[in-house]
């Protein structure tokens, strides 16, 4: 049917006007084009993910998993040519969950289950469960107002993400807040337990953990505080509002063991140019325990090292100084950072640039930079040769958790921005396995790191 | 511990400086925000898609499913307050799959199978299946040299799609035209079948339908056609190596039926101040017959009613006509495209604008314009307006296959141009399900489309 067959053709004709970089090229834009080249056909990122996830699994620090982490990738930055790859020490909280959790709403003579984890830090409760009323708020603030009706009871802290920011991660602050101070704020007021809504934008079946903590509260005012799914906080909510004397009973193990020591990885090779001159590209090592932390932040680690490998066969040696730094515990403690940046001060080092990725695997569209006016503006002028990328948004703010501590003069600090609707779908839950992971998407947020690192490293920020 | 509750609420803290729009907004700006609140709190495009992939599934021409489409999308349309919705007739291919294929290398005294499935068109192979020895190439060029060993065999062509392309389309193109005219070409040389490499950027699984086309070869010379996964391709192709004289069986059961009778489905309101001018916005109905069609292209058909359900619930009247169209036949045969024009054409109709979302329910980049230097300026102008919900990245290229038949003196014809990366891992594969869509995702495309409309409606280009 030579009808169809015409626009059949038609439709494919278009799809081959591909706009080939047939012009003139700047070398920038040239060693841009090599950089995805390489990340899209000779990755091993994607590999590297796959062991993370798959053979060692979970890697909260003080872990099995997290030791694994440490030794795995060290012995696979070894293999990179690296100047030299070394282990940095760090003592980290080691917190365990135990048993897993379980939850029950109490209900008359109806008792029904629901998935509940307990939050990162918090005590356990009684071997046989805490059962107790319920008093449901949405804010930290509704608090001082139900003070007397708290006493005894089980605050349900019902703060959804708020779906209408672009970015999802402008809906994690506030909601966020309410985790991570929750049980202190209802403890004060006499509660003997919190449960939280999940940080999750979607209605599913997940508990999201994540971290919480008592501040100065007396050791004696510890109460148990759990998050619940959001599927889970919907139906809570639903039955508090037919029967407000309904109870809710749940049971967790869990309990922190001090602290123990483990490592950063961190792999340097020498500034051809500037040795002295230090820029940083890292994501963190370890994970909450629920999953594999493959977006949160396999991702970020197998593209930091992805970086490196990318120059190396390109056979581009950087001007200054480049270290791949593989953080431990960001998640609980953040004292991976905070060692970096303790070491580098005693060292009295020049850091000029640092760049996370802990933001999920997902497609990159550009880059947060915290940084001065004056060189936010010079970060600026690369964004037309990364258009063609499609990784030329930038916004200011917040750029990395594990590079946050960093101080040095002149520094900039940049967090990779990948597309942000899917995160909290797998955030610091049972769903951020390996499995969540698109090839491409991975190894074009590496392709979009190792370009800026280019960048910066070409046109130096800082004397 | 301090020093861990200072580090966490400095992280949160970042999370909670949200650049909101305090600042004076123009109409336009705040009817985009309206636009994507409305998206993303009240959608109702997430529902219908589930209805559409899990009450209806496959829609591809001809069968009952692309009935029930109709009829439901009707019926849906109905209850949103256009001015009329009505049915146009459109006469589609009708062709069936029959029993599912098999598929199986031949290897001395082994017999190993592989994922194959018929390609769109096909004709079957004989009750037995066809069994040949095999004869790879990668692309239609190389069939001459080869001629007088192509005759009696099955000609194998494995042409991957190239990884290299930041946007995955470009890699379309050129393996595309392989699946359509390999089967011809290859019928001309004396192949008895052809195994075509899937469409897919990933090594899995699952094979990949779409059209083929016999062209104006005599029915004596058409030969059956098939597509294999991307696992099975490699797998071939290196037991070819080890063995050239391997044979290859495959079985399918396909044929054609004729045309018959089918439907657009159309949704019209009537523009306040320009009646007589008209825009359109478009998904198609129709699917390939092995999955649900969820993002190929159920996502567009429910993008494009949420479309008009947005500017309905916001109490805006467009002041141009504004038709919401869901094609029929896009898969194999664009008829319903080309019925759309034909009408238009004979009644004289004057289309200032056509939006077509036929590439995934992905989170939306910005669009792909056909359009004149100054109507491509005109919209250019648009881009800082959509930057903050990251939807400006403007391009000139494929607007839609069911619009481009669509002609009209000043038209502007656009594509919705979702993130490409995980496309092709569902396109016309069994993975095109309900569960491979993000609602946000979905749901930000549908707000970006009603963006462009609006602003187009407002500050019309044509008179």
């Amino acid at each position: 049917m030579p009808n169809i067959y015409l626009y059949q053709m038609k439709k494919l004709l278009f799809f081959l006007l591909v706009p080939m970089l047939a012009l003139a090229q700047s070398g920038d834009e040239k060693m841009l084009r090599q950089i995805h080249d390489q990340a899209l056909t000779q990755s091993k990122g994607y590999g590297w993910l796959d062991h993370l996830c798959n053979q060692i699994g979970p890697r909260l620090s003080g872990s099995e998993g997290a030791e694994k982490a440490v030794q795995y990738t060290k012995s696979e930055m070894d293999k990179l040519g690296f100047d030299k790859v070394f282990l940095q020490e760090v003592m980290v909280p080691k917190w365990v969950r135990g048993k897993k959790e379980s939850a029950f709403i109490l209900n008359g003579k109806s008792k029904i289950s629901v998935p509940i984890c307990a939050l990162g830090g918090s005590v356990g409760t009684p071997k046989d469960g805490l059962t107790a009323q319920v008093i449901e708020v949405k804010n930290l603030s509704d608090l001082p107002a139900l003070a007397d009706q708290i006493k005894g009871k089980i605050v349900f802290f019902n703060h959804p993400m708020i779906p209408e920011n672009i970015n999802a991660f402008h809906s994690y602050g506030e909601a966020g807040r309410v985790r991570w101070m929750g049980p202190r704020e209802a403890a004060k007021y006499g509660a003997v337990g919190t449960i939280c809504r999940s940080l999750n934008l979607r209605l599913d079946d997940f508990p999201h953990t994540g971290s919480m903590g008592y501040g100065d509260l007396p050791v004696s005012q510890h109460i148990p505080a759990a998050a619940i799914s959001t599927n889970g906080a919907e139906l809570l909510s639903k039955m508090l509002r037919e029967n407000p004397n309904l109870k809710f009973r749940f049971s967790q193990d869990c309990q922190s063991m001090g602290e123990v020591l483990s490592y950063n990885v961190i792999g340097e090779v020498k500034g051809s140019e500037h040795p002295d001159r230090i820029m940083v590209v890292g994501g963190h090592l370890d994970s909450w325990d629920l999953a594999d932390g493959a977006h949160d932040d396999g991702a970020g680690v197998v593209q930091s090292m992805e970086v490196f490998r990318i120059f190396k066969s390109m056979g581009y040696r950087p001007k200054n100084t480049l270290r791949v730094v593989l953080f431990m515990n960001e998640e609980n403690g953040g004292r991976g950072g905070k060692q970096y940046n303790d070491d580098a001060q005693a060292k009295g080092e020049n850091h000029i640039f640092a760049l996370e990725s802990d933001c999920g695997g997902f497609s990159p569209r550009g880059f947060s930079f915290q940084a001065s006016d004056a060189n936010f503006e010079k970060m600026s002028a690369y964004r037309d040769l990364l258009s063609p990328y499609l990784i030329h948004v930038f916004d200011r703010g917040h750029s990395g958790s594990d590079i946050e501590p960093l101080q040095s003069a002149n520094i900039v600090k940049a967090g990779l921005m990948p597309d942000t609707q899917r995160y909290f779908d797998y955030h610091h839950a049972a769903t951020d396995t390996f499995d969540a992971i698109n090839k491409r998407e991975l190894e074009l947020g590496a392709a979009a790191m190792a370009s800026l690192v280019y960048l910066i490293d070409q046109h130096s920020i800082a004397p």
